[in-house]
């Protein structure tokens, strides 16, 4: 032992040590020391936060004698807490336990405030908790005739003075419920606390009578031109406690971006319309989240929002006209922080606190800052481009020394929409295509089964859902196999039956379409795929395709290292069909990444970490925009794209491609040459 | 002149001095030497607010060569100005004057930001202007495609480069109109920010396509129990361009503070109700002021209320129902920043900002801290006691050592509720009152004429409004003649015609009144004061002067240096009636002062200073609260207090007052010799 008045204290995982008075708690030393360890009570033996694993003996390595007596034995505080609630075997409740000798101290992830949070997909990085609301139990003074001060003073007194939370702003709604809260809870309540990450004034955000233990909860919000999708988080642990989206309700005033625009702009107060709608759903949202995971829908205090510029103008009740013409000047691009009653969302806490992310520019959203907010290609050492695919296509490009950034208007073919018999990514469509390049005979799964549709026991599988039709990933799959089966020539023409061999070609007034299934039969639909349909997956892939070229025009490079596929959508992209279509650039089928709802991850992010909302502003301002709808060689591109290469390609993996059995019925566009033959050095 | 490249300058009144640049702008010169001279513009030429008289000549007498040619010529600009709106002989635009050589300039009231405001009662302080909202002419920088920024964030720049106001905060419901009236404004706006005093960021109130030549204004209220009254206020002059005055709609819960604590208490939602009726009433006030001013309601950007707790609350939005039971607890007592809309407060402009004056104490409140703030006691030299009188009597008492402050509830004798011939002060109300000491005969003046009821002309005069009741200052005026003229004894009780030889006093029921006027010849009402009303007014002068008792025993004083009456209603009493009730300590009638409305006018202070504003919040932290209601030496004085001294009287102005002629018929009350007899040294 140090000496009979000091002990030697090692916190772990942290490292961080130090020498402490014999008899201080556990927890004053963490504070002392500045150990990350919990705690919403202060000490008071009730939040049970600060829970810590002592280490005896294994300190002796350190050259230093650690006993059993190094800690205070169990008192009668955590006996009482063990008995109602039970202890971990092992652990002790850090602000009773008091440090009598030289000692390890291990705080557990569970007792860490800024704890990480680890992310399914392997290749993304941890969330650390860093959340923007915080509980604190505060003792308030009585009020006292002969001193008079208002309650809202003495408990912003005990905050300073038992938080070392000073200046609290609190809004006018909580005043006419300040003073029965403090008296049912015996001048004892827990503060919900929003600390701004910009600096301004920490907000109150609710309090409750006494020692509060139900959770707080976030929601990260994704909203999209189509879909609505949220998480609803526990912003203690960072878990996702429910998930779910739903159609955008816009969808009534215009399909994509720019028909809302127009909407917009033809009808007045369109603007008003649509924003009433977009903020009913999300209420709605909120609504049926915390019911479905069984949550008070008070306790969820924050939400992040990503979206496009023209949702998030919409969003905001902004009239997002000048989003629809050059120079597509932003209302304001910086982050948004208000209450989430300005967006009238009453389903939450009044006090809820709403954070929308910046936007890059007219075109590129906060969808995309949280693209790269979740992706950080700001930090990658290889070239990296990243393509959110959804209505529009957000493409970020770049690594340590530079990120391009731009948006693609692709429309909502690669969604299922648009197409004949296109539908949602529900329960009957078909996600899954394969064509037999000799027989030109289908096979497909669809949603809601695992079994492929030549199994003997599919028909059986999809008895309840059907088969309604075909998703967006469906869509790409028939379009690349069709190609790769010889239906289409490298234009997008679909052969007719006697040029294809297979009587699943089959007119279609001036043009031909290939059957996918014939339900009619049992009363189902025909499920083909049109020429119409093939030239909307033309368009939509040839947009994103020119975007992302631009963004390597610009960065003069003619080779990426690495594509990351985000979206929502993205998440079921087959990296190989993307590539025979030319989606995107070539590279190595092992370095074409999904990464899942990577704008929906990084609302996420900034859900749980405040600091993470002060990197997202610094990124988006060092991000270098690119205007595709002005770029006289995005049309370029654009055109350039409009072929279906057939490859000459140096990835094993697309034998197939390479051994197309019909070398075509038509000439191959002039985009095949330009992409295999104009390599060049990157120089930046 | 000080050499051919620099040249000296004097401004007058401020007599800052200093070396500029041959070529400097007066406006220029004036900012970098810390004149305070005002632009809205920023020296483009627009606004005329820098206007400047430059005096050429005088200045040789500090020794320097002066010549007209000092100033550069009047130029285009100037002269564009003086040809549409007219330039007063003599004076030149700040920012187009270039000074070129040694000079003196006079920076007229007009053109100075902080001018000084002459208040009409003489014995008040001026009001210093230093409003919180403040107008900016700013050009904002053009959306730039391949800079994309929003143009909130171009305006934010554009503000601190050329103003040098950062951080600039702008509400949600500005954001939808930013756009529309950039482009009409062909990117030049004028701002309306406000600037906290307490260092929040400042905020934007409004903007305007353009340079904007509305005016910007602000509402000063004064919230009582009985009447609402505002003043509608220039921010730029300071000037009152309109005021008026509503019952409380209050009312009709109880008449005073205590019966609609109860109402709260008894009926739930009570309290919500009552907090939307004050609102919409004070929602209604502020709208017929802009119209009878002829002002657009939107160019009323702030208010500043004072009121006494239970007001406050309820204006708040708090149950008031911990003010009426011990120990009295107000909610909040700091002083509230809040936007007006969070009042409801529609009629106004959406962005107006509210500041609610700081509380005292649990029954002392804003009214009482800006009765502080217009009167200044904690500055007084001498002792003075400051006595606003309402329903509820706030009562001051203080120098420059040290102030105290209690409450008294008086109840509405005194406006003349609860009196049996009572009215409020309205046309046709006996607002003073005679009673010849030897025939017993009234005379008396209503509210509409300034004729006395014996002129011959009297009946004429008031044949429109009739004489309808007795006003608070008449029943006071006419209690204290009563008991001048012998008509009551000094434990208040009214002779009858026998004792007091006028067939005036009638019998009514077992006690007496006296007939005042009887009009009930001519179908008006006989008006005269009952036994009851005597009681009343008893009752109510025992609580003020008891109230003041209180503070002078705390003061451990005997006696004051000045009394000042306060409140709409204070205007009128007269101070010698005052003091024959006893409602006041005995002082020099000459030291018995008028102060208004001063609570109105510290409404006003704070609206047009925010120094004032951080004055009064730190003046009522520094006051000693005394509360009266628990305080047993209240209910002594009350008691005390209740009969009607004759005066043994040093001050020959109450020389009637000594000359009693009927010494009563009854015995004088305990009082007498407690006042007259107890004259202890102020030792404090």
């Amino acid at each position: 032992m140090t000496s009979d008045t000091q002990a030697k204290v090692i916190f772990t995982p942290s490292g961080k040590r130090g020498t402490v008075p014999v008899g201080t708690t556990v927890l004053s030393a963490a504070r002392s020391l500045g150990v990350d360890l919990d705690s919403v009570c202060g000490g008071r033996g009730i939040c049970s936060k600060c829970q810590i694993a002592p280490s005896y003996g294994t300190f002796s390595k350190h050259g230093v004698t650690v006993d059993e007596n190094a800690l205070s034995p169990q008192n009668a505080v955590e006996d009482r807490y063990d008995r109602i609630r039970g202890l971990k075997p092992g652990r002790r409740l850090g602000c009773q336990a008091q440090i009598l000798g030289d000692i390890v101290l291990d705080v557990p992830p569970e007792s860490q405030v800024h704890r990480q949070v680890v992310r399914k997909a392997a290749t993304a990085r941890a969330i650390t908790m860093a959340p923007a609301t915080r509980l604190y139990l505060v003792d308030v003074a009585e009020p006292d005739m002969h001193s008079p001060t208002g309650d809202l003073e003495r408990l912003r007194t005990a905050l300073a003075a038992q938080w070392d939370v000073t200046d609290l702003s609190v809004p006018n709604h909580i005043l006419p419920r300040l003073q029965p809260i403090l008296r049912k809870g015996k001048w004892q309540v827990t503060l919900a606390v929003h600390h701004d990450h910009t600096g301004t004034a920490p907000q109150l955000i609710d309090l409750w009578p006494g020692f509060y233990e139900g959770g707080l909860f976030g929601l990260a919000v994704d909203l999209g031109s189509t879909t609505i999708a949220a998480h609803l988080c526990d912003l203690s642990t960072g878990e996702v406690v429910e998930s779910a989206g739903i159609m955008n309700p816009q969808i009534r005033f215009g399909e994509d971006l720019m028909s809302r625009v127009s909407y917009a702009m033809m009808h007045p107060g369109g603007d008003r319309e649509m924003t009433a709608a977009v903020r009913e759903a999300l209420n709605e949202l909120a609504k049926s989240l915390c019911t479905d995971a069984s949550i008070d829908p008070q306790s969820v205090v924050e939400l992040t929002v990503v979206c496009n510029p023209v949702m998030h103008h919409l969003l905001l009740g902004i009239d997002p006209v000048e989003l629809g013409q050059a120079p597509f000047a932003l209302a304001v691009s910086d982050a948004v922080n208000m209450g989430a009653t300005d967006l009238n969302l009453s389903a939450i806490n009044a006090g809820a606190q709403a954070y929308i992310l910046p936007c890059i520019a007219g075109h590129v959203g906060a969808d995309a800052a949280a693209v790269a907010l979740s992706e950080e290609p700001q930090k990658s050492e290889d070239l990296v481009l990243i393509v959110d695919v959804g209505t529009n296509a957000e493409i970020l490009l770049g690594d340590q020394e530079r990120v391009l950034a731009c948006s693609s208007p692709t429309g909502p073919a690669f969604e299922g929409a648009q197409i004949s018999s296109g539908q949602r990514a529900a329960p009957g469509a078909i996600e899954r295509v394969e064509i037999d390049p000799v027989t030109k005979e289908p096979r497909f799964r669809v949603i809601g089964s695992d079994l492929w549709s030549d199994d003997p026991e599919f028909d059986q599988a999809v008895a309840t859902t059907g088969i309604t039709g075909i998703c967006g990933s469906g869509i790409i799959e028939a379009v690349a196999e069709m190609r790769m089966a010889g239906l289409l020539d490298a234009s997008g023409l679909i052969g007719g039956a006697e040029q294809t061999g297979t009587p699943r070609c089959i007119p279609e007034g001036r043009t031909h379409a290939y059957v996918l299934h014939d339900g009619r039969a049992e009363g189902g639909p025909l499920i083909t795929v049109t020429q119409g349909d093939i030239r909307a997956i033309q368009l939509a892939k040839s947009a994103l395709y020119a975007g992302a070229r631009l963004l390597m025009d610009e960065m003069n490079v003619d080779r990426v290292d690495r594509v990351v596929l985000a979206g929502a959508f993205g998440a079921h992209i087959s990296a190989k069909h993307a590539m025979v279509l030319g989606m995107i650039p070539d590279v190595p089928l092992d370095k074409v990444l999904s990464a899942g709802n990577a704008a929906g991850t990084g609302a996420r992010v900034a859900l749980c970490n405040i600091d993470a909302r002060r990197e997202i502003e610094t990124v988006v301002r060092q991000i270098h925009k690119i205007e595709t709808a002005i770029e006289p060689r995005f049309q370029e591109h654009f055109v350039n794209a409009n072929a279906l290469p057939h490859a000459v390609d140096p990835f094993p993996e697309l034998a197939k491609v390479v051994t197309l059995p019909n070398p075509s019925f038509n000439a191959h566009g002039g985009d095949d040459e330009g992409r295999g033959g104009r390599r060049r050095r990157r120089a930046r």
